[in-house]
Formats: C-alpha cells, structure tokens, sequence
C-alpha cells in the first residue's frame, strides 16, 4: 500500500487530503505545517502531497531530494523563483506541479482543445460557469484553463480574444472571439460547460463537480501514479496519459 | 374558419405570420403596409394583426373600431400616446397587446413569477440566455422580461436587483441581486435558463426556440383566441389564461 | 429557539437531522430508537421528526397527542392503518406526513401541475432522472410523484399515460403519454427534468440536489414550521404556502 | 468554383442538397433519379453526392470512374455487395461513404471515443437522446453510433455493454455497461448527451441540431473537400483531419 506524507496539513486542502486517502486505499503517514520538518515525513512516505505556502517550498524539495520521494505540488501563488526550484528538483525526482488537480477537468481541457484545432472560425466558442454564491472572483480559474486550451487549438492566444463583459448594446459578436459567462449562487461546487456554436448546431463540453473532495481524490490519484516514476517534471495530463 | 388580416406584411414577422397562418387552420384575408387603408382588412377579417409601426397606429385601430374588429398589437417601439389608443380603442373593441408572442415564454415568466414568490431569500436568482452571433444587445429583452417576473415575485423592483456585468473581482454575491449572463453564438434562436440556487439544490426553468416561427405561431394563436372577445384590453396571459 | 426530537435517531436520516439541526437555527433535545420511550423527547421538544417505522408509530403519536406536540411524520411504507392513526391525531395536534421531504421538488411538482393545466395536448411531456449506480429501481419516486403532478394538470392518471420502457421499434409517440427516462451512474445525488416539448420550442423545469443533505434541511424547516401551529393534518405544500 | 451533382434529387436529402448548396459558395450542376442516367452529371460536376437507394449504386459507380469524379456516398441500406462495389470505385477515385454526414456529430464521436479511453471503468458511460414525437425508433442511429465510439475507446464491442431498457426493479448498475435513454416530443431535430459519470464529478459531451440542415451542410462541406481528392476510400473524419 502506498504511504502519503502531507504538506500543510491543517489548511482546507490537507484535511480533505487526510480524510480520502484511505478510500483511495493508500496510506497516510502523517502531515506537518508551518515550522515542521518534512524530513520526518520523507522517512516513510512514498510521495509527498504538497498544499502548503510558496515560502515552504525550498526546504520541502530538499528534503524530497535528499530522500528521492516524489513530490505532488498543488501549492498555488508560484513565482519564476519556485518554478526554477521544482525544475532543478525535477532533475533528480519526479515532480508533478499544477494549479488544477481535477482529473475530469484536465480531460476536460484536452478534449476543448482537440475540439477548437478541428472545428472552423465559424464555431464560435463561448464558455459558462457556475459557482457558489462566495465566490469573489469571475471568470473563474478553471474557466480561464478551459479559454487556454481553446486557444491553443485555434492556434491563438486568449489575451486577444477574451471577452469576459457582455452587457448593454454589444453589436454583433466577433469573430474568434472567445466569450465568458459566469453564475453564482447557493452552493454549487463548480460547473464548467463550453459551447460550439456553428450554422444550426451546437456542441457541448462539460464538467459538474458535485463537491469539493474531488480535488482532494484527484491529487491522491495523481501522487500514486507519481510514486515510483523516475525523475522529471509531470503534469496532470500524464496521469491520464494525454 | 377564422380569417386574419395582416398589418405590416411585408416585414419580417408579416412574412412568417403569412406562411403559418394555413398551418394553424386559419385563413389569411390579406395585408397592407406603409400607405396601404386598413379598411380593405376590416370588411372579410374576423381578427387583425399588426406588426408594422407605431405612426400607422391610430389608422389601423379606427379602422378596426369602424367595423369592431379584434386586433393583436405586436408592434414594438409604442410610447404613452400609443398606449393611450390602445386603451381608447379598447372600450370598444378586444385589443391584445403585447411585447412577446410567444406563449411559451409567457408560461414561462408565470412560472418564475410564482417560484420567486414561495422561495426564500436564500434562494439566489441567476438567468442565463443564449442567441445567434447577430444579437447586438444583452441580455436580451426575453431574459430582462424573466428578470421583472422574479422580481415581482420577491415585491422587489429589478432595477435595485439587476447584475449584468459580473466580471473581474466581484466580491462575494450579494443576497437579493438577480444576476444575468448572456452567451452568443452559432444561429441559436432563443434560449433561456432562470436558475433558482439554494443550499445543497438548485431549481431550473427554461425555454429553448428551435426557431423564429415559433413567435409567428404564437401571435396566430393568440389572434384565434381574441377573434370573437368581448371588447377589452388582454395580454398573453389571458390566452394561456393564467 | 425551537427544540427538536428525533424518533429513529440512529438511522441514516436520523443522524443527517442530528448533523442538520444545529445550521438551521435549532436546537436538537435528544433521539430515540427502537425500544426507546417516546415520552423522554416529548418532555422538552417542541416538535418531533419521525424517521423510523411504521410499528413504531402508535406509541409515537400517542405519546405526542399526551404532550400536544406537533409531529412530522417522514416514515417511509405506511399502510391505511398508519394513515388512520395519523388522521385521528391530526384532530389534536399538528401533523405533517410527507414522503418527499425536499422543498424544492416539493416547488418543482406545482410548477409541473401549473404547466401541464395550461399548456395544451400538443405540448408532449417527458420526464428525465438521473441518480448514482447504485440505486435499484427506476424511474425514482420522485419522477414518479412528478409525473403524477403532470397527470393532474391534465386532469388523466398517470397509470394510463405513462410510458417508462422506449426502445426498439417504438412507433411515433403517442399523444398524451408521459414519457420516462432513467440515467444512473457515479454519485448522482438526483436530478429531475421535465419536459415540455411544442411545435418549434421546449420548456424545461428541473431539480438538481448536489447531496442527500437537503432531504434532512428540508425535514428540519418543514418541523419548524409546523412548530406551534394548530391541530391538522399538513403537506409540504402547506410550508410553501402553495 | 466548385460544381455538384446530385444522385437522388427528389428526395428529402436531395432537395435540401439544392437548396444549401448556393449557400456554401458551390453550384448545383443538376441531379438525376430514378432512371436518370449519371453520365449527364458526370461530364460537368467535380463532385457527385448520392443520397439515392443501393439498386442505382452500381451504375453511378460506373459513370463516375469513366469520369474519374469523386463521389460522397450517403445512401443507406447499403449491404456487402455495395461495400465491394465502393471498395473497387477507391482504387480509382476518391469515395467517401457514410451513415452520419454531421461534422458535429462526427467531431462528438471522437471526442467521445478519447474519453471513454481515458478515464477508467469507475466512469459510468450513459447515452441521451431526444428527437420528435414523429420518430419510431429508439435509441437513435446517432446514439448507438456514439455508444460505438464509447465502446472502441475501451476496448470493448457494444453489443455486450449495451442496456437500453432500464425500467422497473433494475437492481444497481452493472460496472462496465453503457446506458442508453431516449427522449421524445414536439419538433426536435436531435440533441445527443454522453454522461461519464465518476465518483463526485461528471463530464457531459453534446450536439444540439437545430435542424435537419445541417446534414445537407455537412454533405456539402464534405462533398468540397472531397473533389480534387486522389483515389481512396474516405470517411467523415477524414474531412475533420481526425
């Protein structure tokens, strides 16, 4: 059975970490936080599950290097400094670092940008969310991963065809535009849809989060298939062999 | 048979009504437009339509008062004056009036109507509307007329409620607001979500248009039913008689 | 603040109310089970939720009527004899007997009723549910209490409309049935569509629950209603005010 | 520009052919039927689409390698002996022959097919379709032709994970199977809905045909990819570049 260590244990993330790595049949060693030592948790894990600060970042890669454990990075606010740091990791352990640790939407995200590569400029691509009425921030991030792999399979950037304001007299909509819509209210986990829309037909994309725990199960699947994997930098779309 | 008369039937919504009016098991009797004296409508039609402008307004109804013929106004763009013959009008003859023929949108805003009415606070309101990539304004007026219906619901005015522009860092969603978002694409021709979100559910209410006849349709249909109505001004809702 | 006790306190909606109390405002005075004296809750609660079964139900009304506490009743498989206890309580104390306990399909079934009364027999009804694999029957009660309102709005029963079985060779569909869908698969807590489909457009009307939680949400707002009102025999209707 | 003839232009598919092709920037040489002899449309057509009955495929064959004239075959019914005959035309001429002419659709299938690869057997694949109360079968070609792809993507055929009649005391969903659900009512022209279902989370994939124009469109768009095409037997995705 493989044996998980967590870094920052006590956040959102860590506890919800704790809470499903035994459903997923694998072990949890134990976690540390702020001041800890994450020497006592490379003693005994196989990989590590890093949800912590940027600040914590430089002694948890040296202690996974020091004992070769691969190391999972979900960490969020990373400069060019921590990236620089995961690569030099990179070069003796397998590192996977990402800011979106769903699987169904990094299956997502290919499957937007397969679809753009193939359809014409005359699909026009739209994308909707929808989230919890505390949400302070709109489009959301994932909404924003999603217009980037539409982008890419246009071949162009979404810097130049976002357009996330649609209220009052518009005019009509441009071509290659990528439009944002956002919802909020109740409690919704997170909704995503992307909308095709050509000459009389449409196709959809999307993906329901029922609730949060599905970060926490996605970043455990990922860490066991990080366990045992030679040195490099992985992302999420490695897990699912994309 | 029912016979219609046509004003306006050179225009878009005249052409359609002329095309579905066989359809509906109706007779069309003829249409006139800019010049044309309404008076040759009156004498074989048992019910007008009128889909032109509003300065042919007061010809067109004191033909119709002439010959007490009902008349549906589906004109848009009316103003006091036009309001105020209408109202004239109506003593003496059934007057329809209205800025959406379609019955399906308005069962639609009954519902959202009554649904706003028995939920809480605590239940937010979100609309969300889809058109063609020719629409030049958002939302639409479909959606803004769902929007009033929630509100009078809640005995709020949509004016205080209305949130059009969520993007950016919008803060957390303040109780009470009925937010809009509106995507544009492809040759869709009209749909709309009113989303009731509460704690843990959410409740849905839609229309989709799978064409602009449906509005033609609607208009037919009313008109059927106003043809042979006691003078009086009506609405869609008589129709459908909520 | 309300005091509420709990008859079934060790089942699975008995421990989600215990969980469910305390974030509604209320105050949870104790629970029973099988073989415990109903008399020790009526001393302190001002009302009683009833998860249990049915064999239990004498003593519990019993001890109830003795005490003048109002009761919610969500016991599932009553039989007419369970139904005549509960009538002759119902002429001392407030009853609520319900075996959908959730507010907003409780909504979703009269906006149905509201919708299949006004829309014609050319309007086809379709009733889609989705829940998670491991459910054993389909459709779910509540499509099945859902189509029931449809029929009502029709003025036919459901048992001569209903059709749950499409596949093959079918035939066209024939007007006036109500047609059933199934999809099961993942953690589906349950959603519900309605449809409505016309000539040239579709109205839909849906419920989706993100968790089972809300069943025990909707009990616990249902017994603080029912808290304090008059003898009688109560729906969920009545906490909407529908 | 290019020049189309059509095989079967009395029919449906044909008419509709005619009507679209001015709109796609292309001209309608002229079309045959029954009795017609293809040689007339062979001498100026660059391209030839027949949409005509399996009897006349032989002939048409025949003119069109004397011509060396592509031709997109749409007709159905096509048994063995065609599938020869076509085979033979491929070594001279470019054919491309197909039961879905939907790029939509076609896109959607190999989406779908990518996904059921990639996510694991704990994602529970279901199927939904809605058409018009007019159609007499169930599921829909379209359907199955996505269950298809579902069932390649995991290495396993249809026919054994196929469950279309989920209805009354199914018991709990069988790991592995694919489920089918078919909705009918009112005008509509076919959406299609892949569900993967997985523990907390869903990916739903698509297509909404607003109307059955968009087939002539995809005939056409297909018809002028294919003309100037070398000898070879095509599909569907090939004109996608899947």
């Amino acid at each position: 059975m493989t044996s998980i260590g967590i870094i920052g244990s006590a956040g959102r993330m860590g506890q919800a970490l704790a809470a499903a790595i035994p459903d997923l049949g694998a072990t949890l060693v134990g976690g540390i936080d702020a001041g800890g030592d994450p020497a006592v948790l490379t003693r005994d894990a196989d990989v590590l599950i890093d949800f912590s600060v940027p600040g914590a970042l430089e002694a948890t890669l040296a202690a996974a290097r020091a004992s070769g454990t691969p190391i999972l990075i979900g960490t969020t606010g990373l400069g060019p400094q921590h990236h620089a740091l995961i690569d030099a990791a990179a070069a003796e352990i397998a590192v996977l670092q990402t800011g979106n640790v769903s699987l169904g939407v990094t299956l997502l995200a290919r499957l937007v940008r397969d679809a753009a590569a193939r359809l014409g400029p005359d699909w026009d691509i739209e994308i909707l969310e929808m989230h919890h009425r505390h949400k302070v921030d709109a489009p959301s991030g994932t909404a924003l991963l999603l217009g980037e792999a539409a982008a890419e399979g246009r071949d162009i950037t979404l810097a130049e065809a976002k357009v996330a304001d649609r209220a009052g007299l518009t005019g009509a909509r441009s071509e290659g535009t990528i439009g944002f819509a956002s919802l909020r209210g109740g409690s919704v986990a997170g909704d995503h849809l992307v909308v095709f829309a050509g000459e009389g037909e449409r196709i959809e994309i999307g993906h329901r989060a029922e609730n949060r725990e599905i970060f926490a199960r996605g970043a455990i699947t990922a860490a066991l298939w990080l366990a045992g994997k030679p040195a490099g930098r992985y992302g999420m779309s490695d897990v699912l062999g994309l």
